[in-house]
């Protein structure tokens, strides 16, 4: 099965699925979107032309664990007028101008009165920056620092039509079954305004990676969950806790599309197969990267990963979320992403699949010395290629280690050669009944039996 | 309990503290000590007017294992005189200069014969070297190499009025009951004459340590022995083979005062819980420090941990015995030490001790995703600090570790936060009932079980 | 029984081996060898002058697992001869002068022609290649490249006189029984023709090894192998399948002789006993040396480690095949080894089996605390010695770690000490019967049930 994700991972294909990525945050960007409200539906709406989400809601009210899932809100406008009538902070221009779940105001007041409710960025003085007050009645205005010193002594007409009533919190999801049970879990959020790096990448990458997952033959069932942050995270899993089980591992999708490195942030258990598999990736990929150790901050690997649950997911990205100054602001914008960014992280994912989908544990057929490898043409098969000797040495590795025990991931990572070169030689020792797979055998017998 | 640990460390006790130990070693100093004798029990009569110790005393000849304790040795006056009655060599001057376990002389003898019996520095001319013979019948003077070089052809009176003859060994032993039974030792030894850090700073460190333990409410027990090295050791063990069992963990300690950097030597365990709570002081303190691994030589941990008892006993010093230049010699006096060196050390024994005492295991009540600590007031409650956000993220941690296996001291590992941190959150955790111990839960069954 | 070993230790003796060797590699140097024929059989009995191998044969034709013993090839006369008769190649000035397996063929033919059968090494334009073609029927001849750039067109007669008939694949085999069944391997490949450090240095090393052991008391049973590589191991595991249960650990002997510095290449295990053995005497010898890891490609190893058999085989040489130039060419020849280098690698072999031989575990007979050296002469004993301080800690080392679960080799490496210090430490404790024996006992109890 995994030839399918050989011919997705060519050169070409990667870069169209970039530009895909990119023009779809593009589309994406402009919506005002929160924890709850119209801005995440919209967003859904536009992702089910790609892929088949399911929409759920789940009312306001909901007791979600030790969470409620509060009031919906939705925002139509928001200004500050000076004493002219002038616009000098418009929703209109940018959402993030509105402190996210700001209740309702419309009043008259003077410049100090006004302060209190006014975020900036000092330190980067035209950047607005992005706020929420989710769980505390509130509201305000972000705004650039350099038009905060601007402000002149004046009486200001403020106003937000924003509501607060009661509603849903709302998420998409795809599920695609394979051939057996076992999930693998990929997240993304939703909630987040115009924010391009942090949650959009996440989003168009998982919608991507589902198009393409949909048109493939699974051996792992995959769900994937673009859920509002953390009360999206809780709220699933309360209505999902007797599917837990069935989750294998799982990866939060966010921070993917900035020119940094890639990084990778283990899960809890810290050597679990997923990390091992990651780690693998970004070796092979000859690219610098960093690993960096679970922490229980973060994103909603710190729900997945809560002692009740212990789901092993980690998060791949590119810069973390609080390492790049651009976070949180305007800035995080469609310029600071690049479609060939997107392009490298998405084959990055499709290559951490291509492993769990592929890897496997062999039995050497003819464990006892080496096998002829000649007289069965496996020489000369490669014989007219660059890297023959390579794929010789991998047939090698592969049959010594191949005794039930050791995954082609194991044999891949003790050789030091890549895995792509250790799953070919396994294929092609397979083509010569030499080695037969002894963990599909024994996860069909195990699907069949939990089913 | 551990606020009353917090309680003492403040650092204007741990000064006074300093100066207290300081004060101690000097009232200590000039009493001529010997692994029996008069000298130790006029040092443990001094310790008494600090803490309560029991004087425990076994005669000689009596077989401990395999050993026998010795003739007990005591010391009136002793020198050497110059034919014209100068006293060259004086014992009231030194006690270093008698060689310790000296048989009786009184004899006259030319320079040349009494070469035999004179050890001298040749590195350090200025310094009298300290030197015992205790198993091997004999006598000996100790002085400095520049005297003995100026020492003029002459007849020499010699003269040691010591006894060896039957007595006692002697120690003294302060045990301090806990909530279980479970023991902390603590060890030092009082068998070295004028030697202030070898020997003294670990007697008075000691003594301010059971003074305070004294007044606390105690979890574990603990058992300060203030024994002469080697052979009281080994007759503790001896005559307490029954109490061994009970021992968790012990800590020796020698080589306090001295300006160098601490030095800890891991237990013959290695990876003992001990070992980590002391590393984890160690880091917490910024300062710098070494970690050595344990050897069979040194002082009395070579006893405890023989493998017939094989405890886990470290020894947390400063610079190590043998390797600053004044050991064992009339240099290692009141100026090698410094009030804030014992100072320092001592408030390092306190947080290994307030670790000891309040490591615990918890299990978090709420442990599907994170609770809602805004609702509970956790995060007010520190909004106003500077550390707000580390006493947060410290909470993160112990609720996404807290299930039942991992310590407070394996989640401020872990996370690489302060162990005091990590404390601070798991009591505000508890007292919002989100956390409830499992350790202490486990150890008063035991407790309740051994008695 | 390591007394021997110690004698036979000495400098003297070991400089003596070095230049045995190298005096019996001159006589199998100029030998015809291939993994089949004459060339064999001649150099197995020139090393029954020195010790009593067993000779076995097994027939062309025999199945052994996946392979078949190849018809018996030898080959009397090999030329190129210029119009003028002029041998320009010949094969009794050089036996790598003929591709190894070579079809027999009396032909004459232009210099083009000749071409496709004539291999060189253009880098090396001096050296003549040693090239084989063993299971695809091919002729050839080897050359240097100066000379095949000299050759004028012309037509040349070209003749190999061999043969490839029905015969036997030979081999040489001495075993050596001990007190216990257990057996140490010890490999080496005689298919190569004038090849020095590979194969050739293998070959007489262990023939003085079985030499040595020949006349020790043996703890262990020894099996030292002189096989063709590749099929001869492969047929000697088919032939003797029901042994090899019994072998503890062994190591393949190539690359001895040449003057780089000593290299291990570990066991399949990589963290076997053998391992940790090399490592140590690699340590101890303060020499520089290298470690590196199994891989499934070099010599035997790899068929022993075939994950039927999975035997724990390394690999103790100089600098390994195919990273030195004059590999698999005639500049492996009697100058590119030495003596003095054959001398330390021996030394390096005996100490390896001087481990094997007297590594054992300990019972502490007075665990309680340390016994009292002293009054045993433990203490003088060793008093008038250099090493007296070292061997006194050796003592502490061995007495506090001898709980029957260490072994020798293990206190030698966590003390850091050397291996000859810990074993003779622990052999004055035996005399002072401070120790008993564990894991002879167990051996000899084991050896006794099995056999």
């Amino acid at each position: 099965m995994y030839e399918h994700f050989e011919w997705f991972l060519n050169k070409e294909r990667v870069d169209e699925a970039g530009q895909e990525m990119y023009d779809l945050m593009a589309r994406l960007y402009p919506i005002t979107r929160s924890i709850t409200g119209n801005g995440v539906r919209e967003t859904l709406k536009i992702i089910q032309e790609y892929i088949p989400l399911n929409i759920h809601e789940v009312p306001t009210g909901t007791q979600v664990f030790d969470w409620e899932v509060p009031n919906e809100w939705n925002v139509e406008d928001a200004y500050i007028k000076d004493s002219r009538g002038v616009r000098v902070v418009d929703f209109q221009k940018s959402n993030l101008h509105v402190l996210n779940y700001s209740v309702p105001i419309h009043a008259k007041m003077t410049l100090d009165e006004l302060k209190n409710h006014l975020f900036t960025l000092p330190d980067y003085p035209e950047w607005t920056p992005y706020l929420t007050s989710y769980y505390r009645k509130d509201w305000g205005f972000c705004l650039p620092h350099n038009l905060l010193q601007s402000l002149p002594d004046d009486l200001y007409e403020v106003k937000i039509e924003s509501t607060l009533k009661p509603g849903f919190v709302t998420w998409g999801e795809l599920y695609l079954p394979g051939e057996t049970e076992e999930e693998i879990l990929l997240s993304c959020y939703v909630c987040h305004p115009s924010m391009c790096n942090d949650s959009l990448s996440g989003v168009v990458l998982l919608t991507l990676i589902g198009q393409l997952l949909t048109h493939l033959k699974r051996r792992h069932s995959f769900r994937l969950l673009f859920i509002p942050e953390t009360i999206g995270a809780i709220t699933w899993l309360h209505e999902n806790q007797d599917k837990v089980g069935r989750i294998k591992c799982g990866l939060v999708a966010t921070c993917l599309g900035d020119p940094g490195q890639s990084t990778y942030k283990r899960t809890k258990h810290g050597n679990h197969y997923l990390d091992k598999v990651v780690e693998k990736v970004l070796e092979d990929s000859g690219e610098p990267f960093q690993i960096i150790d679970f922490f229980p901050m973060g994103s909603d690997e710190r729900q997945f990963s809560s002692p009740g649950f212990n789901l092993p997911v980690g998060s791949l990205m590119r810069t973390p979320y609080g390492r790049f100054p651009q976070y949180h602001s305007s800035a995080d914008n469609l310029d600071f992403v690049g479609s060939s960014y997107l392009a490298n992280t998405y084959q990055k994912y499709l290559q951490v699949l291509h492993v769990l989908e592929s890897d496997d544990r062999y039995l050497n057929l003819n464990p006892k010395c080496e096998p002829q490898l000649g007289k069965r043409g496996l020489y000369s098969s490669v014989g007219g290629q660059k890297n023959a000797q390579d794929i010789q040495f991998a047939m090698l590795w592969v049959l010594n280690f191949s005794d039930g025990q050791n995954s082609l991931l194991d044999i891949a990572r003790r050789s030091g050669m890549p895995y792509e070169l250790i799953v070919r030689a396994a294929k092609d020792l397979q083509g010569s009944e030499l080695l037969v797979s002894v963990m599909q055998t024994d996860e069909r017998l195990y699907a069949r039996r939990t089913r």
